[in-house]
């Protein structure tokens, strides 16, 4: 699984940059050159946005053999840095809900709880503070998802930027489901539940104060009754969820591509992009396809249960313009080709450095 | 459990300030009046430091009963924004785990993993991050609760402070077992296992420059083994348990008789303070009282079982100068009250501001 990278990090003299955190190359290259080495541990190393643990009386606890679980625990962690903190269609507030519970519910699992870590900054006004916690605990309500434990912290003026906050998000998975990102295989169909970019085009516009005709709003949403739905026409056949965030669908692609160690195939005529989105990713310099989605999945399932899971999405309300928009194929270099509306083909690679800082 | 503070929050036109993050009185309110509202739930409502929750099938996704779990999930969250981010006898890093170890063992649980959610700023030296997350792989390894799960985010120059880091911890408790701030009975000792004051007072003394002729250490240690050497002696008799960090001894205390609507009695002279700690916080003007601690706890339990729990304390090495110093007494004003080293009496009452910003 080792990526090489153009060169290694400079640790001795080097210096974070805003690319390391970016979901992209860079940011991929701190993970495992600085992060794995140093809380190296089997579940860490699977690599995807949450962790599948088994959950039970400890064996330092117990001379007995652990009872079998009918569950796994599935727990994932998510900073939300977002800039600025409030943005058509959503806010701070429920976009670290939805971000944490779609990362557990991306391994099959059901999320139960989710606590939360406020870092505040001195001279932060209450009454942003209380909009943005008002936000979190209906977007919670709204998921069912309660926020169990909660820190703050406040940090002094000009140490921080208003207000961030880490969610961490415990979910449960029954046993035997195995969805993850290396579950990919040659043949596999790729599923993509909406149109992309809107959430990053929804918070660069708003940040770079640009108006559009059209207002945009991010697809902020919480994704866990839609991957219900799914599971409940295809368990066995769903190999692969995974929400395009931060880099986009093209880096979230390649992250699979690479755990799985395959090649994908996808065409660029099916994947659905909102006109006014691709209008403004012209604009900006954008490419819709690397822009982050805060309510979007991508499943990866068997090309036998394609149909059926795909018509279970365009059930769901958030995922009605669900498309297919390619396939797993062989590929010793694990690269994402793309057929191109023009009749090319090319190459999909990571986002390499920062596109948008701070958008989730 | 409401507390009257002089005035409520002015949430229209009030700011966040350093004493909201303290852990004393404006904390308090801030959670009371504007964090609780928004978010409200029972295990939030508990008010500990972390929360006790059911773990198995969601009853969403079953139409059967739940099966009976044999024990319950145990999980707490913490945001650590030290200043500065090495200080004699620990770091950011170790910190992180033992302040999120701690949490979760307060409640009896034994802690099985970790998430951690890193806010670097731009420009942060690659090398200070090695030796921070480092240092977290090794308190995680030494403590046997790995680091499952993780993220990285990114804020430009300015607008963050080096690297903050949030930790979840999740453990596992077994079913049946009581211990939480709501279970202090009147008649209960009060134990305390070591010298107050060290991590507050090494943290300041870095942060001051300041050199005292011996070098004072902090006191960081995840205390799980401590807990279950206790609870091996009399799990029954145990009724709270709390790590006294923010805000110190007399703020924990504080809050522990809130939560038990009961009164404490405690004798300074048996309080534990290093003298090297107690000629600092004289000279720096701070009573040792209000000092953060990252490596002791507070236990009250029955009377009839104390003299074990202590002696099973102080044969840990965690809890080799462990103390009885105090009771737990009927009181209808939750006071909790001091007989002084000179025949006085008088009331410790909770930390009202900001004692030691970015203690923790």
């Amino acid at each position: 699984m080792k990526k090489a990278y153009v060169r290694p990090l400079d640790i001795r003299r080097g210096q974070v940059d805003l690319g390391h955190g970016a979901g992209g190359k860079a940011s991929a290259q701190l993970i495992e050159e600085l992060f794995l080495p140093a809380l190296d541990n089997p579940f860490l190393r699977a690599g995807d946005d949450a962790a599948v643990l088994p959950f039970g009386m400890p064996r330092a606890l117990s001379s007995t053999t652990a009872e079998a679980p009918a569950g796994d625990l599935v727990t994932a962690c998510d900073g939300h840095v977002v800039s600025p903190i409030f943005f058509p269609g959503g806010d701070l507030g429920c976009l670290a809900v939805h971000g944490t519970v779609n990362d557990v519910a991306m391994l099959g699992a059901w999320p139960l709880y989710l606590t939360a870590s406020f870092i505040l900054e001195e001279g932060f006004a209450l009454a942003d503070l209380q909009r943005i916690v008002q936000s979190m605990g209906h977007a919670a309500r709204e998921a069912g998802v309660p926020v169990v434990a909660g820190d703050t912290k406040v940090v002094e003026r000009g140490k921080g930027d208003g207000v961030f906050i880490s969610t961490c998000g415990i979910g449960w998975r029954p046993a035997g489901l195995r969805i993850d990102g290396r579950q990919a295989r040659v043949g596999d169909a790729i599923l993509l539940s909406g149109p992309i970019g809107d959430h990053g085009v929804a918070v660069l516009s708003t940040r770079e104060s640009l108006a559009f005709e059209t207002t945009l709003e991010s697809d902020t949403a919480a994704l866990h009754t839609l991957v219900q739905a799914m599971l409940a026409v295809a368990a066995d056949g769903i190999h692969v969820l995974r929400d395009p965030t931060r880099g986009g669908l093209a880096t979230t692609l390649n992250e699979i591509a690479r755990q799985s160690a395959v090649g994908m195939r996808i065409r660029e005529a099916a994947i659905p992009v909102r006109p006014e989105v691709e209008a403004a990713c012209e604009l900006l310099g954008l490419d819709p396809l690397y822009v982050a989605n805060e309510g979007k999945l991508i499943a990866i399932c068997a090309a036998d249960v394609a149909d059926g899971v795909l018509a279970a999405m365009r059930a769901h309300p958030l995922g009605r313009e669900a498309a297919h928009i390619g396939w797993v194929i062989e590929d010793a270099h694990r690269f994402v080709q793309m057929d191109t509306r023009f009749s090319g083909r090319r190459v999909v690679d990571w986002l390499s450095g920062e596109q948008l800082p701070r958008i989730c």
